[in-house]
């Protein structure tokens, strides 16, 4: 299976919300954003977002993969509750994107670069288009 | 060549500033997220970041491509002048990475998909470490 089949089944694990799969696609000793959150701590994270953002879907729209390396585009659709990246949304629909790298170890993730476009949602706060 | 071996000139050319040599690598109709800058607007882009951060430097550290597909992930340590991102950095020193994808037609980047950590900027602002 190539590195983007086996991540396109990692998201789909993601927008079924399917959390007793993840440690198939995710390392025991996963980092993310440098911080050590081992496999337990990404589902709680995973959770909670998905508590936050009950209609969060994960829309791959652009991959590139040099082995062990995959980046991904991920579009969102979908309403923050409260406050979300420093941002008073309270549930309002937003439009952002994710550009993110995962390096992986076999099937598994070991480490993810995630950077969120805080600044595409402070625009559409600023234009008054949400 | 390969995609990443280009790439990996295409940021000399940045990293030194020759411009002159920007259009070898930058298509005439390029997009910036979603902007129709053209290479003289993305010359103008470029040529603006680094009058305001004249130690500006593209540190490239992690690359991943299925062309016509490359992303990259670039870590930034500099000095903005005053405003930048929309926080008041007023020339102190920040790291922060951009994760970005780029669409080649040929050996020219048609598209460019960007987003910079903002957060990381805030979050050394918010601890007090810049």
């Amino acid at each position: 299976m190539s590195l983007e089949a086996l991540y396109r089944d990692y998201i789909d694990c993601l927008n079924h919300r399917r959390w007793g799969e993840l440690a198939r696609f995710v390392s025991d000793d996963v980092k993310h954003n440098g911080r050590p959150l081992g496999v337990a701590g990404y589902r709680a994270m995973l959770v909670e977002d998905c508590e936050r953002i009950p209609d969060l879907r994960f829309d791959v729209v652009l991959v590139a993969a040099t082995p062990p390396l995959l980046a991904a585009r991920i579009n969102f659709d979908c309403s923050p509750a409260g406050t979300f990246l420093g941002l008073a949304i309270n549930g309002r629909r937003v439009v952002f994107s994710e550009n993110v790298f995962y390096r992986w170890e076999g099937q598994r993730i070991v480490e993810v670069w995630s950077v969120l476009d805080k600044l595409a949602l402070e625009e559409q706060l600023a234009a008054g288009t949400i």
